[in-house]
């Protein structure tokens, strides 16, 4: 074969062995050197190109790792006779607009929770303490469940604030509730039957991909009769504060629910305590899983409301039984929270900054709930609250001769973001009374008088 | 009924409607009230306790929110007819006993990495700067793909190092390839048929769970003949470094691979590029993605080895009709990865931060990577090494009559961790040479020469 000419720069800030790699594959891939031909022998081409044959020898040897060329021992390095890579039968480039983000003059959304009150000082120097290479352990991998320290703050919480008694061990800590389901699901075995409560939210339709079996809610709660009735095994509850209802499951239904769970081995109610953590008449409602001395109560909840959406804690207490499970099936898990975030949380509780900050956004959002309550009453001819005294939302029950879904749009269109009820419904039965959630969490306390004005303008309803 | 006795203490830190509230509900409870009786009206019982009649109402008014009471209007505050709660049938406690960490005098794990050279200073000042109230809007949920600014980083690194072009809208950022996986599955189908390589880690079998289709590796990677042999749709592919044997799929392979997978449309490849940072011979071999032109590589990495393990960031590039599926499908989902990580994270790229860690960390592995073959030259006579000059491990096939796991066992009996080829395995063929895998990621530089003498010494292999 000829000589191969290859202009190299000496000078140049790739290294010289690239230089001659990338001139080598390029004349391979363009088929400039032919397919099965032989390469001139390291010394010859180091010769010839007056560069050093450890030059060449690197630039052959990535060739060689790549299998570009393969080598005979004592005969040469051949090119390999490549079959062709498709590189003409390029498919139509599919164009990737970015997702676009509506921009809301107002939002109700039930989901957001307030931006200006984090404290960012605290959490700094929490964060400015753990990034140390004292704490350079924390590089590798930790515990499956999450950081013991963590762990332990958050038993001392339930135990203190939700009248729940558990060992950390009991803990399992991820990403969020959607995270942490799946592994649940797990243990609960593939012929789980989930029932949901009706409106609701829960993730389990969309992780599981079956049927689930909806059960209606009303004043009191999750109607436990009902669930009886069905062949679940499995029920998803929010007891404290049942989203989207507002509704607190009443000790009676407790009661009943705890009680149909104990009748068979196989049932388990998972409670999710979403936003139990502001309550703003009496103290906050104990959660369930306090009250369960069976062992059949999977207790999950986030720091979602209490501290940021985006953090991205969740955790699950299991029952004992289920952490052995757990401990079998998981073994090769990692916990999906970085473990210098868990240390920064876990200290930042430590130090009561947690309980603090939960009492300071206590008031907070109760003057938010009472200004969008009192805001409502200049509309009472044709809005009933309910669903209040908790949480980041009401609710409202319209007088309006429009359905759910069109007054969403009605509020949409004059730039407003608000959910319907029937947004949570799992079947598809009509709403006799149009019914609206109002969440407050992010809204400015002083814009909300006006944020309703609007939103009752877009409705055309008048004061009264 | 009779007059309630309570003892309140005006002194307490508990507020007198807290103690009011629970002094009622323990006599509830243990039905010192009848169950269906009448409780005093407020006014009566606030006069009798001499407390406020707001402190009375507090009460009560959680004890309605509770469902141990109910009112009737105008008549009075009546107990609830609760049943009773199993409070007996406690089933017996089982012992949770904190799992046990074992503790290894070196450690030859592969996955672990170096954790005494983790740039702190840096990460602690993008950390600091982060932290702030002029980040606020990092609170709330953000792109469910992951943060554009970390995004466009990973994008331009790609690029830079990995031969791959791409556009950041192509990216989705999760906790770990476990979180990706699951979310690259829903998007190729119910009926996707997987294959795997043999031997090799994928989480796919233990996601999937359904039978997936193993195929042989030899010194040019997945045997792509035996590939098309098979039902598969879907292969996982580790090209760069194959995980365990080292191998680096050929070119005349990846010409073959690319072209199996563009002879039908619901063909594709997974391309997982685990540990293709650190190559100690020539440069980094370019992403089998980059070679595609006809999207249909799914390529999938992650920071554990160039960063830390525990920092829980990975990422996938998907090919543009994927994308828009994606965002069809998983229009609910949050990134698991919490914002202010993925900041830190694409500020300390932008900076050039990353880029010249992975170059000191090149250097360093480098070293530890010679000492260990070095020290692994005394006993050639037994031992052969392979699959070196990348990542963090090697392997060594020995002359030895006992089994893989006799060995693993032998070295564990000493403290030394250490894993067999056969742990990777996904058939039960018997290896005839035993194969074991010698990872130095976190091994001391220092220490990598005694380490290897005591496991030789626990083998019995003799020097030369």
């Amino acid at each position: 074969m000829d000589m191969l000419l290859f202009e190299l720069q000496k000078n140049s800030a790739t290294p010289l062995y690239e230089q001659l790699y990338e001139s080598i594959k390029e004349a391979i891939i363009s088929t400039k050197i032919p397919l099965g031909s032989k390469l001139p022998s390291k010394r010859k081409l180091a010769q010839f190109l007056s560069i050093s044959q450890t030059t060449v020898e690197l630039a052959y040897g990535q060739l060689l790792a790549e299998g570009y060329i393969s080598t005979k021992p004592r005969v040469g390095f051949f090119v390999e006779d490549l079959e062709s890579i498709p590189l003409v039968e390029t498919s139509v480039a599919t164009p990737l607009s970015p997702q676009q983000q509506p921009q809301w003059r107002y939002s109700f959304h039930p989901g957001k929770v307030d931006s200006t009150h984090f404290p960012f000082t605290a959490w700094r120097k929490y964060a400015k303490d753990i990034f140390d290479v004292s704490s350079k352990e924390l590089l590798s991998l930790g515990d499956a469940q999450g950081e013991l320290a963590l762990r332990t703050e958050i038993a001392h919480y339930l135990y203190q604030s939700r009248g729940i008694t558990c060992d950390a061990a009991q803990i399992v800590i991820g990403s969020g509730t959607e995270q942490l389901l799946p592994i649940i699901m797990r243990l609960l075995g593939d012929d789980a039957r989930f029932a949901v409560e009706n409106p609701g939210y829960s993730a389990i339709p969309r992780i599981h991909m079956k049927q689930v079996i909806p059960i209606a809610i009303d004043d009191d709660g999750l109607r436990v009769e009902e669930l009886a009735n069905t062949a679940a095994n499995v029920v998803y509850v929010t007891p404290s504060h049942q989203f989207p209802t507002g509704a607190v499951l009443s000790m009676k239904r407790r009661a009943k629910l705890l009680k149909w769970a104990n009748a068979q081995a196989e049932r388990y109610i998972i409670e999710d305590d979403y936003d139990s953590e502001f309550r703003y008449i009496g103290k906050p409602i104990s959660a369930l899983c306090g009250l369960d001395q069976n062992n059949k109560v999977i207790y999950i909840s986030t720091f979602t409301k209490s501290l940021m959406p985006s953090l991205r804690v969740a955790y699950v207490v299991l029952p004992p039984q289920l952490v052995l499970a757990y401990r079998n099936m998981f073994n090769y898990y990692s916990c999906t929270v970085p473990r210098f975030d868990q240390h920064i949380l876990a200290n930042f509780m430590h130090d009561g900054h947690f309980a603090r900050h939960l009492n300071r956004m206590r008031t907070i959002y109760r003057k938010k709930h009472d200004v969008l309550i009192e805001s409502l009453q200049r509309y009472t001819s044709r809005v009933t609250v309910f669903g209040e005294h908790a949480g980041m939302h009401i609710l409202i029950r319209l007088q309006h001769d429009k359905s759910e879904q069109q007054l969403k749009a009605l509020a949409q269109a004059h730039a407003i973001e608000i959910f319907a009820l029937s947004d949570y419904a799992f079947t598809t039965e009509q709403q006799k009374t149009p019914t609206l959630l109002l969440g407050f969490g992010d809204l400015d306390e002083q814009a909300i008088p006006q944020a309703v004005d609007m939103l009752m303008a877009a409705w055309s309803i008048k004061k009264d």
